[in-house]
């Protein structure tokens, strides 16, 4: 007996089928409408459009002001610069759990089943931002799957007693270890990669790093975290977000890098920023680089932009890469479901039976309409349990008030 | 007495204050919270946000694919082999006041109090377009104020017949004449300018032209549209959409320009695209030049994208300027309201006394968050009557089924 039938549903493909689910999982998808299916309770979705979940491959929960009053917009002269008023600004905000349960919720409205955070370590807030994201991971736990990276935010090098803290914080919860800017921000490329790729070798996780290092300097470092990479065995386990140097230089001086990139197994993240060369998304696809898009910063103090919606940022990302077919709209869709599912290595992603049953339900008529239109989502279910409705949390979120 | 009292209305510069709306027009704003105001009707609007009506000044009503079924988009190697293509297709598509209408609804359900539309004028077509388009303006006239420009689409030297056919047009209700690409496309600067601003000035209407020309040949056409605009004495009158050779060309070169525009008292429009180069806005404002922002084309076959909302289209203009301080979120603001009225020629437009009761009300606490966030609209109100509700067209909307 299956718990929950989803019938009149339409699959991303245009088909119209049956969806039966079971035990937290897919355990029917019936598009001839010939077989019988029956379960404990049935839902008519009247042609209604069935997604996967959406997943937001990098987001910052302790970084969003959502939660908290509205904080103006400081311009800052450099990111190094930036990050010290940011250090500075954080006493005066609301904790962490506060601000990052409100910006999980609203991704979770949003149809965002599972997602990527990085958690700020410096010797200044120690683990005290990771300890926030935790506890809100933990109040989410069964309407959202959130993986945490320890990330030095002021650098390594640069800030002195953050090694031993990112050591203590991939014993404490954190899943990956992230990495910055090696060259502009840490000023020693080397030293850079060597801590982090040892703590990721020592620890058995992966890697998640933050490269805005542009031209030559970027493509060299993305050369050489591809290396790394390999020479530890970590292919799939690799991701570089922005890599805003695979979009500043010329394809042929890309080229190259891009074959190391995709050989090597490293996924490289775009949010597709407004006014700033990013990687060539479909030159990269057809490289064979994993690439996949993401909302990063969500209304914090480095933009006041932001939705927490993987849609938009599928507009956005094809809205800025000058995608207008069908074919392209769909491509747009994947950066945010597929391809980044495949840079989370996520196990059994998507609408095949046997996977969770991570879903998204809304009015379109197939995913390029849902791409442009971002339509409300009248659903949202995550292991099989309807976590979201019309915008609103549902049953199903555990602890949540 | 008074027709209406909002109550605990939060103003765009912050403050709360009680509006009382009488015989179609805005009142009374009280700030002190002391002068009694009293009306027939009340409405506590909880510290609710009021906006002045949004402003769409450019946007094409006879080519959206709403109020139809899909389209996928095709792509062309050129704006004329483009326009061929959208002749052809044009035959296929529902009735343009089907179309028009379903695309006025979500422009009013979404804020737009007033719009600018475009409507083909061309040999295939005759005024056909044109005359769908008046058909909607009518079926809506007590919702929203559209002005309506007579556009030579395919040309004017290129399309034998057409000068003809916009003589017609302004005879026939348009209320402005439209330009397209006079080296680009008719590949005849002088012939298309003069027949453009002779029929201006013979009817005495203004003129709105599509400029996509880039480099040196689009600045020379700015330069001699600004020339022309001063000769006829239509300051104030004279609007360029797109003009993206002030955007493609280096400062240096584009500041005269911007000089003679400024002092011709020429408008200019950017939709913010996703991967061209536009005009950049600060400069331009700070050069004196009237820069406003529109949606252009809504899914049509120009564009698969758009939603008709002035507040998302301010998001993509401050989006891809780079604009994140409440300063340049309020300048995004500005482009969709003040300037746009400005190059419109709206008078009495704004949140003031004795202007049309044109105001959209939304949960937000100032007008940076609106931009970003750009909430539900919940309150529509055009001329002291509230056209919108939540999503949907309400009562004083005429003839609306």
């Amino acid at each position: 007996m299956n718990d929950l039938i989803l019938r009149n549903a339409t699959l991303p493909g245009g088909e119209t089928a049956t969806i039966a689910i079971a035990g937290q999982r897919i355990a029917a998808i019936d598009r001839t409408g010939h077989s019988p299916v029956s379960g404990s309770a049935e839902l008519d979705l009247r042609g209604a459009l069935v997604l996967p979940g959406l997943v937001d491959g990098h987001i910052h929960l302790d970084k969003t002001y959502l939660g908290d009053g509205w904080h103006s917009h400081r311009p800052s002269t450099s990111i190094v610069a930036h990050v010290a008023a940011e250090r500075q600004e954080r006493h005066a905000l609301a904790p962490v759990e506060q601000r990052a349960s409100a910006l999980i919720e609203r991704a979770i409205t949003n149809g965002t089943t599972i997602l990527r955070t990085h958690a700020d370590i410096d010797p200044v807030s120690g683990l005290s931002n990771l300890d926030g994201i935790l506890a809100a991971r933990e109040r989410y736990r069964d309407a959202i799957t959130i993986q945490v990276v320890a990330f030095p935010q002021s650098g390594i090098i640069a800030a002195p007693g953050t090694y031993d803290l990112l050591d203590e914080a991939l014993r404490c919860g954190a899943d990956l270890i992230g990495g910055l800017d090696p060259a502009g921000f840490d000023n020693d490329v080397d030293g850079h990669l060597e801590a982090i790729f040892g703590l990721a070798d020592r620890h058995s996780v992966g890697v998640d790093i933050h490269l805005h290092d542009a031209g030559d300097v970027g493509l060299a470092e993305l050369q050489q975290i591809a290396e790394r990479a390999v020479a530890l065995g970590m292919q799939g386990r690799v991701t570089v977000g922005h890599a805003y140097a695979l979009g500043t230089e010329p394809w042929r001086r890309v080229a190259p890098v891009a074959e190391a990139l995709a050989s090597a197994g490293v996924s490289i993240m775009t949010t597709a920023p407004g006014s700033h060369a990013f990687p060539p998304v479909l030159a990269l696809r057809a490289a064979g680089v994993n690439v996949f898009a993401a909302n990063d910063n969500i209304r914090d103090s480095w933009s006041p932009f932001g939705e927490a919606d993987m849609l938009e940022r599928m507009m956005l990302v094809a809205y800025r890469s000058g995608f207008t077919t069908d074919a392209e709209l769909d491509v747009a869709f994947d950066l945010g479901t597929n391809a980044a599912a495949r840079a989370l290595g996520i196990e059994g992603y998507g609408l095949a039976v046997g996977n969770p049953a991570d879903l998204v339900v809304l009015d379109a008529r197939h995913v390029a309409e849902a791409v442009v239109a971002r339509p409300p989502r009248r659903y949202v279910m995550r292991h099989g349990v309807i976590v979201a409705q019309d915008g609103m949390l549902t049953t199903g979120s555990g602890e949540m008030t």
